[in-house]
């Protein structure tokens, strides 16, 4: 991307919305994810459409001249997907921020895909609904963000992923051409027409199109929730319980677990909390739906884990519910507190496998937290086996830096290992491309064949998936 | 496909395997449509695999050999999706019917693709759990048929279609290569790892792959079921219901329709079911989960429909629950009933709306019937604006015939009027090829190429889906 190519793309879209300014360019450079901020990749140009139809001409011409494009929504991803290693072209879609249309009656909504995921939800909380996925980044997410990377959250096992409310998609595809998927005019909440194109935009992370608006399922929320608490004397303990729990045919919305190292940050962090610091693990098991049906689960709950448990309580009291959650929700600030002056990074934080390895998994972090001397505080929603964990490190010293990559990647191989995926809902982006070969084997093959039809190219975020 | 290519064929996979008996092939000529039953597309030959691995070698020789190739489970689909307009060769895949594992504590079975639905169902039911989705063809349907043309049945707003459940597949693709999507020793619930092609093989009715196995997630089954049945005395009425239930937090496991015509076609068929025979539609709210939840529900229900309509029952006793249900689940057997000595034929019978046009939906039906003097018998999944509309003709009657062709123009062309799609659950195959450039406009180049790009011979399934 050169002189004459930015005179020309701002000539297309408006000296307004093309930024090259340096000092602006840096807060491209980078995401959440440690290596984002390690390498801060600058791109040549930032693009910030204002609408959803200033998009089309951009992509045009860069797919004209070979130009990469890299969309970003919030910044908040966490592999390094919405930066540009190889430079070019940023869009930036934040400010396409408009809730189009509010329909209650048909259970969905029309947004551009800057819309932040609480400012939605807000909303729709007002008229007693909710766009179900629900990731930790909530206020600053956008649906943008999390239709790309098919974010999800602790209520996955119950409400499944962003990939199952997205109805139907407005994409830039890489020549600029404009699609709608789920049928042009179509507002049903179900159909057998078609390939489903946009369950594959979903989480393709803006490599075959720019996704500009989105068609969403909501649903009615719940009337009430309660909850469940249980700490266990050894880790297999905790997954008996999951197991025992869907056994008893409870679904719960959530189930969260904070082993030792989260137990001990959630305590420093507020010791009003009262954990029990002596706990392997403490399971937060959340139900919902109609109010004599949530008394009935947690109670039931509590029964299921009472031989397993070393303690455990439930409550459907609105007000103890919010202070037993409270535990679970402060942990991911807390997790550096564990180390005075250090930082939490994200890197090998985002592991799932199968319920019944969940034990083996959270010890074999631990283990790997030894080995290479680096704490790593784990939590994470056990009723599908995702985990976060969150190594503190001195990020002043290169050599903690070295050894919590090697973490990162002995996580990941776990998380191979253990009939898992490196990633449950965060994505690949830089930082997992390397073990997609071994993750999917022949089947990369048919996704760089995919790639390669639509964004023959390869401007559309390129250097990412491995693809 | 000539004498020689048969012949290596059996050469190949051996010659109890290879069918070309003209009796024989005569099944698989059709299927449940209307149109398959009127053209008998006779394949030149039926290949019966044992084993998943004896599939590749053969797509390899049909790949290199250009030779049309369509899969077939049961053959109750309705839209000529597994027939072989161009001849060519039919993989009959029912013969791969194992159950190759149950991990209840994972939540998930891997299944080959001909196991019949009910068949998984039985057994999973006896270990307290369910594959949710639910077809009305349940006893015969294959896992793969309902795979391939994403089957959901009359649970799909609460629980969501197959699609929502299948984890990973093995298929192979055009060329012989088999892959394994969802990762290649996968087990997770969930993950963010690579471009969903699981997601994208669903519904793609065999077009893009062949689909020998699948990984899918199962469910604890609910506890109980309660049921709330209300009738109305306009249309415009039950859908009111509708979103008034929803507008109180309730979401209901089905919410089924029998409009004027499905009254008395069950009322006809079995008299004791006693259903209000002037009303213009009658709704069955059917909800499910722990016993406390579903007695508040259904009776929350039957106080919600009470100001709106002219009679409300609700229980949640099992035996009634079983009796009140009956009316619903007679009616696709009874809709024959309503005029002796004709037949139900399959054609424009599976179009979806937006909830709000459900009433403006069922009453184009019965003025198109009227319109063509044809008797129409129309229910459906209203929780989700899916509507099975049951024409009933004499089939001796060419001049019928060509009429109700034209019923099913006419209601494929309301369904996308009215912001519809032209099926909800049954697939596009050959018969609602024509509307795809409509319903989706550029989108369907985008098919096309995905189309192209995986199987550049055009050998799976050709002729189908406006491919």
């Amino acid at each position: 991307m050169n002189q004459s190519h930015i005179q020309q793309l701002i000539k297309i879209a408006g000296q307004d919305r093309i930024c090259t300014e340096q000092a602006d360019l840096m807060c491209y450079a980078y995401d959440s994810s440690l290596d984002s901020q390690l390498h801060r990749y600058m791109p040549a140009a930032v693009f910030t459409p204002k609408n959803a139809a200033d998009v089309s001409p951009v992509l045009k011409y860069c797919h004209e001249h070979t130009i990469a494009v890299t969309a970003r929504g919030a910044g908040t991803g966490q592999c390094g997907g919405s930066v540009a290693p190889g430079g070019g072209l940023v869009i930036d879609l934040s400010a396409l921020n408009r809730i189009v249309e509010i329909d209650t009656d048909n259970l969905q909504v029309i947004v551009e895909t800057g819309v932040v995921h609480a400012e939605l939800n807000q909303k729709l909380a007002a008229l007693g609904f909710s766009f179900p996925p629900d990731p930790g980044s909530t206020k600053m997410a956008t649906i943008g963000g999390m239709i790309s990377y098919n974010a999800s959250g602790m209520r996955a096992m119950k409400y499944g992923t962003t990939r199952e409310y997205v109805l139907g998609l407005e994409v830039v595809m890489a020549d600029g051409q404009v699609i709608t998927t789920g049928g042009m005019n179509c507002r049903s909440l179900k159909t057998a027409s078609g390939y489903e194109l946009t369950k594959l935009f979903v989480g393709a992370e803006g490599t075959l199109g720019l996704i500009t608006k989105a068609r969403l399922k909501i649903m009615p929320l719940p009337e009430k929730k309660g909850i469940a608490v249980a700490s266990f004397a050894k880790l297999g303990d905790a997954g008996k319980a999951v197991v025992e729990v869907f056994r008893h045919k409870i679904v719960p919305s959530a189930i969260e677990i904070l082993d030792k190292s989260a137990i001990k940050a959630a305590t420093l962090y507020k010791p009003s909390i009262k954990l029990p610091t002596d706990a392997a693990a403490v399971l937060f098991f959340e139900v919902d739906g109609p109010p004599p049906g949530v008394t009935y689960q947690a109670q039931k709950i509590a029964e299921v884990c009472k031989s397993i448990a070393i303690e455990v309580n439930w409550t459907d009291e609105p007000s103890q519910v919010k202070t037993l959650w409270e535990a679970r929700s402060v942990v991911g600030a807390a997790s550096g507190r564990v180390r005075p002056g250090a930082t939490r990074v994200y890197i090998g934080e985002d592991i799932c496998v199968p319920i019944t390895n969940v034990g083996a998994a959270l010890e074999g972090i631990q283990e790997i937290g030894e080995k290479y001397n680096t704490i790593i505080v784990t939590y994470g929603h056990v009723a599908d086996g995702n985990f976060h964990s969150a190594p503190v490190i001195d990020l002043d010293s290169p050599e903690e830096i070295e050894r919590v990559q090697q973490v990162g990647d002995e996580i990941h191989e776990m998380a191979l290992r253990l009939n898992g995926t490196v990633t449950g809902e965060h994505g690949v982006g830089i930082v997992r491309a390397k073990y997609m070969e071994r993750e999917h084997g022949p089947a990369l093959a048919v996704m760089r064949t995919i790639k390669k039809a639509l964004d023959p190219r390869n401007i559309l975020n390129p250097g990412k998936m491995g693809l």
